[in-house]
């Protein structure tokens, strides 16, 4: 099949929203899905963005995505933060994952990011192979995510 | 003593990167903090600022601050990030970290966004129980934090 992988546009956003409530669905946890479809394009495509994306095009439809946002670390100063990379479940396992994680480590290279972080369910092994498999990646779990 | 919660501002970012050097010396580890100043400033007064900040000014001296980030979640949308919390150590357990932590929270408020997160290591007691003292704050331990 014909990959493209793209930046996203607005018009963008409906299939977008569509493919994160697939993956809720999957997850069993529809509910947690709670932002409205308008604070969602607001937030990537208003005055003040706070989100960016990649999107994975097959023969004109997208099925999957990679959305990201600037993290500020005060030691090491602009990172990328994955937020989500997500590719609709029937074509798992065929390279598009990859092709879009290549695309953010590029993004790092050209804003000359410190690097690139994200998080991973400590439960979740094929998304941690799935991340093995690219050189340098480290894993950190002492951490506790705190939220209010 | 009188202390003042006020935003960052350009002519701060001086004194913010002491106290961020002093915190890495405490924690054993200077090197780690790679950042430039310039590109300290650049990110948070720059033409597309990344980080915000509030400072703690004990009589006309800054002794501490927080810095927070927007982040985007797909099932959230927008949410303060607490990226670091900071009070220098000889004015430590005072009640000055509780004034900057109820700032946060009035601009979750003001914001309307849909909470605040950050994190903890697993290990600072500390720092925990700081936090257990507000109501509402989850912990979440599942997951890795990932890097490349």
């Amino acid at each position: 099949m014909n990959t493209t992988i793209r930046p996203a546009e607005k018009k963008d956003c409906e299939r977008m929203m569509e493919l994160i409530r697939e993956l809720a669905l999957y997850e069993k946890a529809p509910e947690e899905v709670t932002v409205s479809f308008d604070h969602f394009v607001e937030s990537g495509f208003g005055a003040h963005p706070v989100w960016w994306a990649f999107l994975a095009e097959l023969d004109g439809k997208v099925e999957g995505f990679a959305l990201y946002y600037i993290r500020y670390s005060t030691w090491k100063g602009q990172r990328l933060y994955l937020e989500d990379l997500l590719v609709t479940e029937k074509l798992r396992g065929q390279g598009i994952g990859k092709l879009l994680f290549d695309r953010l480590l590029e993004v790092c290279k050209e804003k000359k990011y410190s690097g690139m972080v994200w998080q991973v369910l400590d439960w979740n092994e094929p998304a941690i192979n799935f991340y093995k498999k690219f050189d340098g990646v480290k894993f950190d779990g002492e951490w506790l995510n705190c939220s209010i």
